[in-house]
């Protein structure tokens, strides 16, 4: 497994149904260089897009290399995170909803046109690693990522590597059910943390109290249209003083520490790290959310647990997903 | 870690609230050995129970010498399973309502008595171990158990090892929540799957639908004293072909079936092992309970995951205690 690293640097791609994102990490870690964003355009097919991928990787090696000293053979390898569910040991995106894709082999596409190694893992175990090697997870063990965004994905991390369960399904920490009776959710569970934490959940619950009539600045925010509202009208309205708005944050913080308590229940993690832009939300979020935690998971395994936002907004995914290569080919990160 | 294993025996201690099952296991593995279990009676005093465990493993040592052949020696050491929570470093349970101890150093007291190593765990820990080992787990790497009595203990095996957390809090998954506003628990928490599926839950699930007017043949069982119903009388009511306990049943398995896919979702384990008195329903239980996690979970974590009944019920504990001592000697199992 562990070979010597003559090499100096890895290429991370994070895959998301919205954006591209490309970046070189040095490898012993450390800012990502050449970072890159493109727009995904999955409609234009799958070829298109691994051509967009395959591209953008290359450019990223060329900058690299000239910018920095260096050649093409300094170049360990790709690590490549894409929406689940998927098949690591075949390098195959099982399925994808947002992409449309089936039994796609994304992994050896990329590897043979660009020449190089690569590894796959899915998007949200690639966002928990990257916060765990560079990011809030830092010399940590053990540690749990959710990632709040259209849905809510998750990551676990023991003992310094992600846990995969016995067919890559594990840490789907967004489909924990927390009210059994409660919301459908996309997934055809009900009740899952999902259905009421994500941002879309959010922006929902906010729109439901103000067709029951409830008084608040939000419509006003929207130019009256309650179908432009999201989650950071939300957080708009709590800077702005807004009681309701207050509401629904101290409503998301309850149904997220349900779900965080539960984690810290099952896995008595040392950190759990929260991504996604309702952690802009700051204070607003994370006071109400720890005390949640604290009136309902196991105290001393609260008390060894801390709960933070995440540091690397936005290139999480691709630190990770070199993280995912460099454990996959070195056997340590 | 790892010396060679020229011992013959192992000694398992399953301490509960009510009984202290000891007895002998065979290194690698078989039937337990002189098998033997007292009443804890736990209101005489700490130094009268562990003096009784004592005596207990001394007189089974003594057994399996005299029985088997061989001599005190050929004992390799003891494995404790004890209510938690616990320090499993310093073999000292920190907090247990039922025996009302406190930080009290159970591991050490035994070891010394008896003039052996000794290993401390969980008793939900062990149980679910002991099914890894010798029981319905066999030749699985990654495992859940489920111990459904006055309480519901959990235990998480990953790779044929315990998991354990951060501070040995880990598998509380009685205490996973689905229900974010439902009934208390007596953990503090909202919703608990122990709130609605320990052996207590489900009796006064069956007595409220009964104090509400339902008809059902479950007074008659208990001569009119609704308090004297519990999980068995339900299960006995549902063998009588009584339409109310069978739907407490259905809703006994919808409940226990929301946590299972949670923890399918989150884990993706090859097996979960349910134990317990509840179990003796079988079909009963079996067949709503797979219904609902096939419901709820992600398709191919599902598939992947078989949810059997324990085959090791009464002596689990016993057998897990031992492979946990087995594990840290010996460093396998």
């Amino acid at each position: 497994m562990s070979e010597s690293v003559d090499k100096k640097w890895i290429v991370g791609v994070d895959l998301g149904g919205t954006n591209i994102v490309v970046g070189v990490l040095p490898m012993e870690g450390g800012d990502p260089l050449a970072l890159r964003s493109l727009p995904t355009e999955a409609g234009r097919g799958a070829k298109y897009v691994v051509d967009r991928i395959v591209g953008m990787v290359r450019e990223a090696i060329g900058t690299v290399v000239a910018e920095q000293g260096g050649t093409r053979a300094d170049v360990a390898g790709i690590g490549i995170g894409s929406p689940g569910p998927l098949d690591r040991s075949t390098g195959t995106v099982l399925e994808t909803p947002n992409l449309g894709w089936r039994n796609f082999p994304l992994r050896d596409l990329i590897a043979n046109a660009v020449g190089l190694p690569a590894a796959l893992d899915n998007d949200a175990n690639c966002a928990t690693y990257g916060e765990w090697w560079l990011g809030a997870g830092r010399g940590t063990s053990t540690l749990v990522g959710l990632t709040l965004g259209t849905g809510i994905g998750g990551g676990i991390v023991l003992n310094g590597e992600i846990y995969h369960g016995v067919n890559d399904g594990a840490g789907e920490i967004g489909h924990m059910s927390i009210d059994s009776n409660g919301r459908r959710c996309k997934c055809g569970n009900y009740g899952c943390l999902e259905a009421y934490a994500s941002g879309p959940a959010i922006a929902l619950r906010a729109v439901e109290g103000l067709e029951a009539g409830t008084d608040s600045v939000l419509p006003d925010l929207v130019g009256g249209k309650l179908e432009d509202i999201t989650a950071a009208t939300v957080y708009e309205a709590v800077l702005l003083g807004d009681a309701y708005a207050s509401e629904v944050m101290r409503d998301t913080a309850r149904f997220l520490g349900t779900g965080v308590a539960n984690i810290i229940n099952v896995l008595n993690p040392e950190m759990i790290v929260i991504a996604g832009g309702v952690t802009l939300a700051g204070d607003h979020l994370f006071l109400p959310l720890r005390a949640e935690v604290r009136r309902r998971a196991f105290k001393s395994a609260e008390a060894a647990c801390t709960i933070v936002s995440a540091q690397l907004q936005g290139t999480a995914g691709v630190i990770g997903a070199a993280a995912v290569f460099k454990r996959e080919k070195f056997g340590y990160v």
